[in-house]
């Protein structure tokens, strides 16, 4: 996905938000402020939004000094997450169909990995999403794909997000390679949360070498992009993700909560709406 | 008021919104964004956001080459509130209380100036604000100085909101002077939209020299600071106005709608809040 004139008063935003996170001096995120703001004259729109992310979460790292500001946020949403996961795992249990609500649970973690002081709306959040209607659903297509696949690539988004990932990895059946960012970036998942989660106990984990806040292949490593190219099903999870590979030239299923209307335009949603979109390309040889 | 952080991304925001009424051309608007980018390192923090928003402004005209890029939006919204005129006054009329119907009608006005398109809401607006509790209620005080004052100087803010100004003008049953902005900026009254209204049948209308959206002393003319420094009572309406007036040393009332957060803030309060508040300061010799 290129970059909309939305996008650039957004990444004024997130700089902010994300300052804020790393540092309570307000002249360093002035500082950074400044920066952002001479930045956007050389964003290319053609450039997809992680992109410029990571141009902007090194320069939040440089001025703070702060190279993981989501440290703390990311440790209380995954033990967050793993405190609800016994009972969501009853929930897939119990339901009619356990891959389908699994998938609904793994929007979900979309979602509540924003709400990190509001414990009771996630609970609610989740319910909503257990009997929301996707804007998009894919759903036949996916499980005709995964009856086929012998293994699956499933590229990671949040930290927290990564629990209900873990639900969902384990209704799929099948062998699954779960791709994690290289560095912390805002919040996402990296090795080392996957490990506090225990995904690498039900799954292979690497990295997919990107040091931005979505899966921009033109930063990821060989062995990723190996992957990529081979994997007979690819789940890729959030906006950043989706960002990042809207556009390449293969299959990808993008499972989403469409959060900003940038986003949501592009998907031709009207926001907030969860996706299962199963872009169906002919891999590339 | 002070420029906050808050503020930087915002401007952002807001030259992007306004540079979209300017133009269709989204080459032109990129390259408002990129400007006002590079703008935020020269931002004082101790300026007030409407001397940057007059810069902003001045900077849509020159690349868009629309000096007046919200008339439409005016003239929709003045006639709007004409149209709803005859009623309201019906509503101050058979009103317990007609002076604080015509000030809660002031205050809605300042509200439905952004709801261009939305015309059920805007009578649903009118309705709950007439019922809504004032987050800052200084009616006593106001009604103190009122019938001591020979003549008010009403400082006004937003076109459409205006015609709710008139209300308010003829219940105040004093000799006032209406002040506009010098040139069009966003959608703000200037003397051309007085006159449409007929405000300069109740009142006499001044420019207070200004070219930005609110009340800068810096940028008014003379004429306009001998009456601010002189007049009986002032009551200065809308977000732009407070912004510039907030730390003066000399009594005004605030009659406004905190429609952003860092106003909210600035004024204690929580956000949508209702305000009339009279800053009483003994008046600088």
């Amino acid at each position: 996905m290129k970059t909309y004139l939305d996008c650039l008063p957004c990444f004024m935003n997130q700089a902010l938000r994300a300052g804020r996170i790393a540092t309570n001096d307000e002249q360093k995120i002035k500082k950074l402020l400044d920066e952002v703001g001479m930045l956007i004259q050389k964003i290319p729109m053609e450039n997809t939004p992680p992109e410029t992310g990571a141009i902007i979460y090194e320069i939040i790292s440089e001025i703070t000094g702060n190279n993981d500001p989501y440290q703390k946020i990311k440790e209380k949403n995954i033990e967050h997450a793993l405190h609800l996961y016994p009972e969501l795992k009853q929930k897939v249990k119990k339901s009619d169909d356990s891959l389908l609500t699994a998938i609904r649970l793994a929007v979900a973690g979309n979602v509540i990995d924003l709400g990190v002081d509001k414990e009771f709306s996630i609970v609610e959040d989740i319910e909503k999403i257990l009997h929301q209607e996707f804007a998009i659903f894919d759903y036949e297509f996916f499980k005709q794909e995964l009856n086929k696949a012998k293994e699956i690539l499933y590229i990671g988004d949040n930290s927290g997000e990564a629990v209900f990932d873990k639900i969902l990895i384990e209704e799929l059946e099948k062998p699954v390679t779960f791709v994690v960012r290289e560095i912390p970036v805002i919040n996402d998942v990296t090795l080392k949360e996957a490990k506090q989660i225990g995904i690498d106990k039900i799954a292979k984990v690497i990295s997919s070498g990107t040091i931005a806040p979505g899966t921009v292949l033109d930063y990821c490593n060989n062995n990723f992009l190996e992957k990529f190219k081979n994997a007979d099903m690819i789940i890729s999870k959030g906006q950043g993700n989706y960002e990042g590979l809207s556009n390449v030239s293969r299959s990808v299923f993008f499972l989403l909560k469409a959060k900003c209307p940038v986003i949501a335009r592009n998907l031709k949603e009207k926001g907030n709406d969860i996706i299962l979109k199963g872009m169906n390309v002919a891999q590339s040889s």
